[in-house]
């Protein structure tokens, strides 16, 4: 199969990096041509100035850009090459974003969180394919196939209720993981200490349904606690962990309430 | 050394379960009988009905019950045993709320989460000791340091700061995921699709600044999604849901503004 990127970020990345074992990569193109030509330089590919340059023989286009600048790509990408598979990356968008201007169009949307710095364990990542045509939906499926065990063809309206529950598991959590470490740098304590911690909670919740697992003062009903905690945010002035703490103590009450 | 044990939950079975290899562990009490007799069935102890079965001659009593009860059952254990070491393993509660009624007091807090279910790995966890008295706190890094190789003589204020910090990176975390699975539930789509996610994001929280790792919408600034998760949290009826998100959406492109 040969396949073209556009984007350089971290996405793009990988996603070559997979792919370049078992496929041949022609071009990329990026907004700086200078992060084009480092990824094609990685793995043996064209890098482009301009879409007109875009090879229109190869089997898909591969979008690995930011949400928002999917529309106005497709509509070039469409202008150049209106007969290739042309495929987003994303998890919130429709593929109707695609497929109002362009019909060779399909999703294949990878959900894992990506950093350029750790390796993607590609072969347990769900990946997420849908496609406005069945034969394109049969070489998506057969792509995806080749990366990872688990390959799943999935509506637009099902894959964007698993990408806003991503936000919520990997975005927020994440978040929760630094306010915790602004709370120990205060105190110059180790956020290391921690990381037990962080794995441990990690690997309860998938085992078993995380509110089983839920610990802490809130479900415990400890107003002493509480209270303690909120004193110990206002001395240290930080009213925004504060407002963090009050929403989600009182909704974790309520929840486990209706227990 | 020959503990008792006051308290018959999870921190008080996990205590016994790792103590149990190499110590004498002698009584347990709770205030349900029947949990105490589970307990000391398990351990070769002896469960006790009341405070006034206490044996003096232990060296060590622990007392593992909710930070609620610790003042009361501090007053009861000082009557009867005036003269033993004891110590709580609560995180958020200071030792002078023991100090002030007994002298031979003490902290042993290990740093992480229980459940029933799952064994804990001892030796990575950290733990916390302080005492009143400098040879009663070395009995008790001894006695530390025969389970973890992460032990630490901590004051309260270092202690409570942490606590504080492992409700944000635990119980606010495990929040995120419940709340995740909520809105992966109410799609009929399985939870179970998350689990690479939420390892991976906890994996790269214990190797790199988690600021740095941050990723998402609202720190990409992307409106447009920003404002579909929300107009989706609202046709879910979810205002709970929708109220966390706006929060801590609003706080994350505060905290990545300014860097």
């Amino acid at each position: 199969m040969r396949i073209s990127i556009i984007g350089a970020g971290r996405v793009a990345y990988h996603l070559a990096k997979v792919l370049h074992a078992e496929h041949q990569l022609t071009q990329v193109y990026s907004r700086s041509f200078e992060r084009a030509q480092r990824l094609a330089d990685q793995f043996n590919m064209q890098a482009i100035h301009s879409y007109a340059e875009l090879n229109p023989s190869v089997d898909l286009i591969i979008i690995a850009v930011s949400d928002q600048s999917i529309p106005q790509v497709i509509q070039e990408l469409h202008h150049y090459v209106p007969n290739v598979l042309i495929v987003h990356t994303s998890g919130s968008t429709h593929l109707d974003v695609l497929k109002q201007v362009h019909t060779r169009s399909g999703v294949f949307y990878p959900l894992q969180t990506f950093s350029v710095e750790r390796e993607i364990d590609w072969c347990s990542t769900p990946l997420f394919i849908e496609a406005n045509d069945l034969i394109d939906q049969q070489y998506l499926l057969k792509l995806a196939s080749s990366l990872s065990e688990k390959v799943y063809a999935y509506s637009s309206a099902q894959r964007l209720s698993l990408h806003l529950a991503a936000v919520f598991a990997c975005n927020f959590s994440n978040y929760c993981y630094d306010m915790a470490k602004q709370v120990v740098d205060a105190q110059s304590v180790d956020f290391s200490l921690l990381y037990p911690l962080i794995l441990e909670t990690a690997q309860k919740a998938v085992q078993q349904d995380p509110r089983a697992m839920q610990t802490g003062p809130a479900i415990r009903g400890d107003q002493n606690i509480l209270a303690m905690h909120q004193n110990m945010l206002n001395v240290m002035n930080r009213s925004d962990l504060s407002q963090v703490y009050t929403l989600l103590s009182q909704q974790l009450v309520e929840r486990h309430q209706s227990k």
